[in-house]
């Protein structure tokens, strides 16, 4: 019955630079025998996989499914009666922004072992890799993180009273965010950085304000991935 | 001038489990000549150091210190000069309730070379793995992170409005967060959780209501290290 002991390993694989995956996640895609993976996560660590593992891409990235959740959902269920050990690669942080709950439950449901092991979020390791911390001592008291982008491209945007913002797929709804800032009372010169492709060698920021980022994110041509972060911890980044 | 090319590696050993730290964070362990590393960063990792490598406890934890953080950084730079390579240790992430973004800055205006190394929080992990989402798709679209305790005792707790909020260093000071929850209109009936030792072999969790918990996390003798979660998101934990 060894069809029936597949293990399902749901993996954070980190904000993007390979060695940030954790040394149990490392250690459980070496052992995998099938990996589900999205565009998210870099296609580097895939290397440490068995050359006998099956890669499937199920393409997750901002805005563009290759395969919807149900049939991701499906395809795990599959793959772990087919294997011993599959593994469901995620960009950052399987539980923040990720559907890696909705997996674990789904597999619980119909009886197959789930073990979680969390990744770092590009929200604290984007601007970390600048110098930017999320929280000062008795100064700088929490830090939010939030999606800029919600599937009703009406419903509002939050933008709560904390020390630190930091938004997650906010590129397309830069706009929307800024509205949010502003409904919220967060003042106009407060400091706010986008750090496009976090952790990547190719990553880069660029500083403005809230009155200001809309038009430098667009001069500056910011793509996605990208995390932004509203603050006056974004000048703590500069000293 | 071997002594002018130290480097220092500040370091996040993520929330408990040692397999959570990160590939990269091992790796320049394993080169340490030197490690400064608090009690909230798991001692089984400092078997990874080379035998020859000097370990010094820098104790901070919950309330206690063993050194205060000047003098923590004017040993991180002695130790700089001494060696070639210098880890600092530090629980969680190092940039997150944390003071590894004040000891980067002290360093680097010395001209020394320093390099962040991000870490799991426990913040995101402990609710993770007991399966706790901090984000739920198109339904919890932000979470916050919190002190739960201020140098100064009277300074009021925040208790933002968002979907998810996570306290740490919380059960000293339950009381006056729960106020700081009531004072926002937070609905009694919220559920919470809190998760004692998150990631670690003898970790455990409790559940209750903002009605409930300080009474519960009494009653149940929660210590620190905990993390504290409020919000819709502790019930998708209990499916």
């Amino acid at each position: 019955m060894e069809s029936k002991r597949g293990r399902v390993y749901i993996i954070g694989a980190g904000p993007g630079d390979p060695e940030l995956i954790t040394v149990g996640g490392l250690k459980a895609l070496k052992r995998a025998d099938c990996v589900l993976y999205d565009f998210l996560s870099n296609s580097e660590l895939l290397k440490h996989a068995k050359d006998s593992c099956e890669r499937i891409c199920v393409g997750k990235a901002d805005g563009l499914h290759l395969k919807e959740q149900g049939e991701i959902n499906r395809l795990l269920y599959k793959k772990s009666k087919e294997y011993r050990v599959t593994v469901r690669l995620k960009g950052g942080d399987p539980f923040i922004f990720s559907r890696g709950a909705e997996e674990a439950r789904y597999l619980k449901k119909k009886g197959v072992r789930v073990e979680v092991i969390p990744g770092i979020t590009s929200a604290i390791a984007g601007p970390e890799s600048f110098g930017i911390p999320l929280t000062v001592k008795n100064k700088i008291s929490s830090v939010a993180i939030i999606t800029g982008r919600k599937k009703d491209t009406n419903a509002e945007i939050e933008a709560p009273r904390c020390g630190t913002l930091v938004y997650l797929m906010a590129v397309g709804n830069i706009s929307n965010v800024v509205k949010a800032l502003r409904r919220n009372k967060w003042s106009e010169a407060t400091p706010c950085a986008f750090i496009e492709r976090a952790t990547r060698k190719d990553t880069r920021i660029i500083h403005a304000t809230i009155a200001t980022i809309e038009e430098e994110a667009q001069r500056a041509k910011i793509r996605p991935p990208a995390v932004l972060v509203v603050g006056e911890v974004v000048n703590y980044g500069k000293e």
